[in-house]
């Protein structure tokens, strides 16, 4: 029995809300279960240097969590000086996840930075931000889209990431913070819609795994993302039948 | 005529929502039209080396501004690798005026951070964290004062904060972004309940400031500041009482 | 009585000597009692990039204080690796309070920077520091007006800055160190020569104050600023008559 | 045909020499094809703030590249004043490899430190650096249980780790540079000599990959840490016996 | 013939004054023709970690530049974060040549710093520093001497230093800026009252030098600092006596 | 008796490797006794900022320790976020004393950057990065030489470098850790193949020495220079003839 009465291949209680701030070019705030995270997504008509005159885009993020978000309040980072290396580590995720469903062609000379702020946090907070990010860019992209009335929609496919954890010897879907401190393997999986991998990041510092182990978490994972992927086309509306529709017939 | 039909004494629509973080002592979220500000109150049984021994306790208040709460994106201080000099002189603001209403001996040996994260900016979000965090204190201060049964309540008045402009050659009540970008004269205040200045800080960059003018800001305030209390009294409900009681009879 | 046998409503003894260094395009050593500040005023043909192309100036202030200008020793912010909240909030206010009297397009496209280092500190360093920088200041618009025949004098008034503060129920001009940790509350004020605020930071950290106070201070320092002008217009000689007599006529 | 002659599934020429530091607790040179890290592992009898007291010890990693260990020169982390996202990341990964074979309570109050410094990188340096590190830590805690008499050999298995890529729809062990930068898929991996994974790290920025293609990396990724496990044997020599051993009799 | 009429083994016109500040234990200001130095000697009754429980005494030495000091403004070091290179590689200078001159046993478990903060340079800082720094120490340690009533002096001798260059094919005493940007050889000298070397730091980066030029040097910056010495017993007056005194008897 | 049985004015055993990195223009693995030091010389084809235009090149260097290069471990630079000033002063002190044999107008706008990482430390390691730097970029400036056919080899002349100490009443060459630690006299000597000074830097911090003192260095010195050189020549090959060559001729 997992503490909330979900059974293990459940997700938690799910809430995914678009156009939450009225500056960004798009904006998500998405809920699971107690893991809150605001998300935004910002386009700049420039690309960093090292991409300069290649006529690519770039997709960016970065992630920050409240001093609050936790259980005792952490000191911010700005007040430290530097990033911790878990931010660094989140936020390069979080950006290479984006970015291998983006034609960068396609998106022209631009940059969107997706910042993820964890407002509260229960578990998760990673894939959350992944799964909400997602739903974001995909909006500021359509803004773009429309704008510069691009030819192909910049976005291949669907993206979404869950994390499945083994703890008491079971395979546990979508783990809050109390399931996960006490789980002996923590994998995060980002895949796509057509059902492939772009991320597998699996740790058993605390104990090792087997093969047969693997195999049955990244069959829960792949349910978990398929769940996900039907509440993103939800929340996309009519912005969701444009992903991957025209890079599926040209084959990019 | 204000840019949002308001008159030239009239505060935005306000929302005050508490208990709105899971983990925190005390907790608000509260909006002044289009600035919406989140703020936690973080319990800390211990205090700066500073106050070490005293038999005293402190309270502080940290600040920052979402990447994306305003029109174009601001960089985060924590990959600036410092704070800036407007945060570090917003954060001491609200932390000296809330300390002004707090009697630190009978809060005892611990420390209470505020910390006042702006979600979306749109003018004020310095006034908005101090009466927001106001009332987030409160209720922590009422959580401590409840578990370890404090004789006097540490609370010793109502605080809130507002700003006044001079614009269009007219004093204007609590300024949005637009307003304040034109105004002449831009003035912070600061008051408690019983109709006292904490902080007067009242700058004119563009243009000098006569003493009648000042005047006329300070009467605009001093009504803001009566309205905004009200509304502080109403999300406390039953720990509105308990402020500044004991001590009003015992003149700490 | 105070400390040192001064009345209620009277400066310290100030000694303002100008040219004290050889390579500034304008400097002043400024002593209020034991208060002594060196500012010099280095003189720039350019802007910072957000000013760049539009025909207008800047002018902007850094402030310091050598370790032993103090009772006891201060750490170097330079081996602390930043500016301390303290440091940046005054050199934020010299910059402003300076700017608010200089037409920053008759100034030309040229960046001034007044370097306030205070060799020992007794209180008041700020104000001490803004009212001998003007003077600085005025002798390098004075070398810039001359080598380059500027129409206007950018210098549009006076300004000078005092503290005032409220001890043992009194209200005192131009506190010393002693003095003002006594007191219950701290105004700084900076005014022009027609007698206008700038700036008014009043504190009641202590104990809030009312307005019958809050008009007793501000009478006190008005009469306190129209001294230390006519000091500044002693110790700028010829230069004296410079300052906004031009832009009395054309209105700026 | 790969680059250098080899087949899909050969390891380049490896090269591990033990005791090459005349201060260091433990200390290996590895070489992978081009790839050269120097390893020392640093003794220090206390452990971090946050295990105090617990009665266990603690196992941690630095990585860092000399600045002309790559094709063109990086500027030195020291320089910039800050670690990259990337170093950070890697050394956080070879901590958390090295510390899922120790038991931390046998190793008892002391942290032992991996410095691994990379020469020359051609590709893998963080696999490269994991393998070293093992057998640099094998024989640092070999001195320690020599010394204290421990009762249990802290290395509970064997650790060693390899990357495997897809490139031109093959799968490839032990990847080079320019084979890494034209491979689609990265997969680095961490595993023990009882055949379970410590550390599974796919990415498919390039391009998402599928189950197949996932097993037949985990299959080759097998193998090659098997021959990894036979070198790290061989270089041990009397020590290799204690890994493990007596940690399978008492079920640690 | 050098630019101000000196001869080539004369000093610049010295001032050299005590009792500057009102709170440091030991102070001075020292001007080497338009070379001026403000130093403070600051007594701390505890020592480093490094050297606790040791019963020694440490004397240490911080250097900054005001940042009009010189021709062209210099930004700030606490503005930049970090010290130069160069400000390192003085106050290390300084700290080191005062210590071979203290008896640092006798001193007692107390450290004292001096700061260095040239308010105008000409050439010969450093040199300046470290002449005008050891009245300073004198000053502070002969007040700890009287408080505490050592049995010795814990100044073994005197202590001067100098700059000696070769421009035009001549060695020249004591350069000001002019002269020391067109030397082919820079020599800093730092010797005791009894002629013995402390530091000898030459540099011939525009062009080596020969054995004879090195000699010359050597006699040149001897003589130099005999004349330095001379000026620092008047300053110090009956203090004067007291230094080496004690110790030539005892032969410490 | 020296502890390792040298006489006073004999080298450590000297091995000195070329070409020891696949990638860099130049490169060198040197050893004097337990000393041991990893050089590259990389070339830029540009210059610093503040020679731009000037048709002059740069030689500048890094130095720095591996963690484990000592006795105990030091943290690393980079983790403390910025450099100790022994660094700094040690680098700064490699770039001027390589720069003083260059042609830097022969050498046209190009930077070369030295990096001298030291593997392990065992004294002395300023001057053995000094000595091996020099041949790591005599390699680097023959291949810009031949590569671009510059009529006049750039370097002007040999550069090595030394220590010598006085230590139990003897003067003693090439100190290690041990006898470097015990010294009362620490000089460290930069000269060039035609026996001129370049740097002379010694330090009697423990014990002022006297001008006989420094001359008896000053001879050991000299003459360890001339063994230095000697094995450079041997390790350069058919480089060594161009050193100097034209640059005699044509008096450059």
């Amino acid at each position: 029995m997992r503490s909330n009465g979900r059974k293990s291949d459940e997700l938690r209680p799910m809430n995914l809300s678009t156009h939450v701030n009225k500056y960004a070019e798009g904006s998500v705030y998405i809920e699971m279960g107690d893991t809150k995270v605001l998300i935004t997504a910002t386009v700049d008509e420039k690309v960093p240097p090292f991409l300069k005159g290649q006529g690519k885009g770039w997709v960016t993020a970065e992630y920050s969590m409240l001093p609050r978000a936790t259980q005792s309040r952490n000191q911010r980072e700005a007040n430290r000086g530097k990033l911790s290396g878990r931010t660094m580590e989140i936020q390069r995720l979080i950006g290479r996840a984006l970015r291998s469903v983006v034609n960068l062609h396609a998106l022209g000379e631009r940059t969107i930075t997706l910042d993820c702020d964890v407002i509260q946090a229960d578990g998760g907070t990673r894939t959350t931000s992944i799964t909400g990010a997602f739903v974001a860019l995909a909006i500021a992209v359509n803004k773009i889209a429309e704008q510069h009335k691009l030819a192909v929609f910049p976005i291949t496919d669907y993206l979404a990431s869950i994390s499945v954890g083994i703890a008491g010897g079971q395979a546990l879907l979508d783990l809050n913070y109390e399931e996960d401190s006490k789980a002996k393997v923590d994998m995060n999986l980002v895949m796509t819609g057509s059902g492939k991998f772009v991320e597998v990041q699996g740790t058993g510092e605390e104990s090792p795994f087997s093969r047969e182990e693997l195999d049955q978490i990244l069959e829960l994972g792949e349910q978990g993302i398929r769940e996900l992927i039907e509440r993103q086309q939800e929340a996309l509306g009519p912005i969701a039948a444009k992903i991957g529709s025209v890079n599926a017939s040209t084959g990019v």
